[in-house]
């Protein structure tokens, strides 16, 4: 599986839009990119956490999905055939003799490149598991800490645990779709939206879903398909069928090796300037929820920003000397056949 | 049509795609806009100047048009009902003895709010006319300086006049359309994208439209029908029948009474911090093409940011005391609840 010393214009860190929108941006400007991430496939925590839940506040799209919004992204910067490094953590980034920055992950891809984005979101995001014996063995199958689709619930007997809005929102949206859904929560008080947790008590009131006040004892069943799961009640043990245990727990995430990079660090975020988004680091950028400046809001649209801004700094990096010349998708036949589109 | 002493949290002034997508971020907080605009309908320059030419770096949209854009943004920003002061230019910036600013536009509106959002673009948008006898007597039937339908050239005859990017782009998205498309240039010699000059040289040597190099004369016909245009050329007057005439001589952008505001100016354009968007001015916010800051690219996509940021300010200073959390529109009911979709 080792890559050895591929070589690019830039290496950007993390495929979430942010990241995904960078490669559109360094398009423009001739400058090609690689991108690693430690999730499967692209999107980000958009397309892991919530790729079916719907976002309001991306301009110019009254509504879209996580998973929509990563579709559109890709089909923006397919011209740009950016290459991408899937499952895989960037572990270690060096500077070489030639003055090039190289990142090896985890799997042993080595890449080379002037410039380095990091848009690596909060980092890797980890669920909290519950501690449950053998909850490992029924992962994938039968337990789950997110929903992709919601159609592999379809028809099922879910538990769900939890007392924030992951737990309540999917306790509601499932509950049409599965045939029959039970949240179990260790009190009876959440961390939700009252107006959800409102809805839930109506929905157990009408008898359309279980809610269990308890705590998890054990998962039952031959792994990984599993059968049932025990919670202990003020009435004692009670055991819940189930096809499927979907646990909300809160996702604990981890900047990992990003960390020991030799960059300023912030409580865990990246300080940058509001120029070009630069970090303490020359040739090494942060755009998205992992930097920091005054002002900073964690919203989408503003690492779009960022990596538009980013780009005019990364093409002096990687083309010194050679001028650059603002110009508009609009009107610049340049652009446009970067874009292949005349 | 004087309105008298409205009140609002924010007036906006300029409804092109910032402006617009200001009344979402301080919708989202809570806070109301008014919006003043000198053209007769939202969307600015992109609706005025190019509603029909594709974009491609809106993120998420892999080509929308200036039209498509103003479109978008006006359905995300409608449950927020902001109120439309539209072919008004905003004239005069006061400070009431309530600590107020009152804005009157040129028909004599009167609006006051706690904060203004300038969104103006390069401020009023001015098309260039050639210096012809009674050109203004055709406007608007016969001579434009812009195509706002290509539908309205099916079928005619048409002589357009300039020799950059807008002359070219028309001359070849028009011939499939008219029955006949004359291009006027006093030199051959062009401004534009040489692929376009290539292009439109191709179609005048297969006949399918004429390109003269000429200086323009005079128009003819019972105003507002023209029924030709003369032409002086190398070989003598030459007269061009034309059902339409389209002069593309550039546009010429004038501030206009925003520079009598008292804020201080850069070149014609305001100086804001990057962390709120604000001018030299408490209260007063500048968003889009007509600010500066390092970095500052003028792109759409940097407004959009902008007005995100501009608006925590904003509130401050509209609810003075209150403690605003930072909510997503995925996950926060009340947001929803001012979307009008939960």
């Amino acid at each position: 599986m080792t890559k050895l010393h591929q070589e690019t214009d830039a290496i950007i860190i993390g495929a979430g839009p942010c990241g995904l929108f960078a490669v559109f941006e360094l398009g423009l400007l001739g400058l090609n990119a690689h991108l690693i991430d430690i999730l499967d496939k692209p999107g980000g925590q958009c397309a892991e956490l919530y790729p079916e839940k719907p976002i309001y506040d991306i301009p110019a799209w009254p509504v879209i999905t996580g998973q929509d919004l990563t579709d559109r992204l890709m089909e923006q910067i397919a011209p740009f055939s950016p290459t991408f490094h899937l499952g895989e953590m960037a572990e270690s980034l060096v500077k070489t003799s030639e003055g090039l920055w190289r990142i090896t992950t985890d799997v042993g891809t080595v890449i080379e490149a002037p410039v380095v984005v990091i848009a690596a979101g909060g980092g890797s995001f980890v669920p909290k598991k519950p501690t449950l014996d053998n909850i490992d063995a029924y992962e994938g199958e039968s337990v789950f800490y997110a929903v992709r689709r919601i159609e592999a619930f379809r028809g099922k007997r879910v538990v769900i645990a939890g007392g924030g809005d992951s737990a309540l929102d999917w306790t509601l949206n499932l509950q049409p779709v599965a045939a029959r859904v039970t949240l179990v929560h260790h009190r009876d008080g959440f961390r939700a939206a009252p107006h959800s947790v409102a809805r839930m008590k109506e929905l157990a009131a009408e008898g359309a879903i279980d809610f269990v006040v308890g705590k998890l004892n054990a998962l039952a069943g031959a792994a990984p398909q599993l059968e049932s799961v025990s919670v202990a009640t003020a009435k004692g043990d009670e055991v819940l069928i189930a096809d499927r245990f979907l646990a909300f727990f809160g996702l604990t995430m981890k900047l990992g090796p990003i960390a020991d990079f030799g960059l300023n660090l912030s409580e865990n975020l990246i300080p940058v300037d509001t120029e070009s988004f630069q970090t303490s680091v020359p040739g090494i950028f942060a755009i998205g929820d992992i930097n920091v400046y005054p002002g900073k809001l964690k919203l989408i649209l503003s690492g779009f920003h960022e990596a538009a801004l980013m780009s005019q700094a990364a093409f002096q990096i990687c083309r010194p000397g050679e001028r650059l010349r603002f110009q508009y998708t609009t009107s610049s036949t340049q652009l446009q056949r970067r874009l292949k589109v005349a």
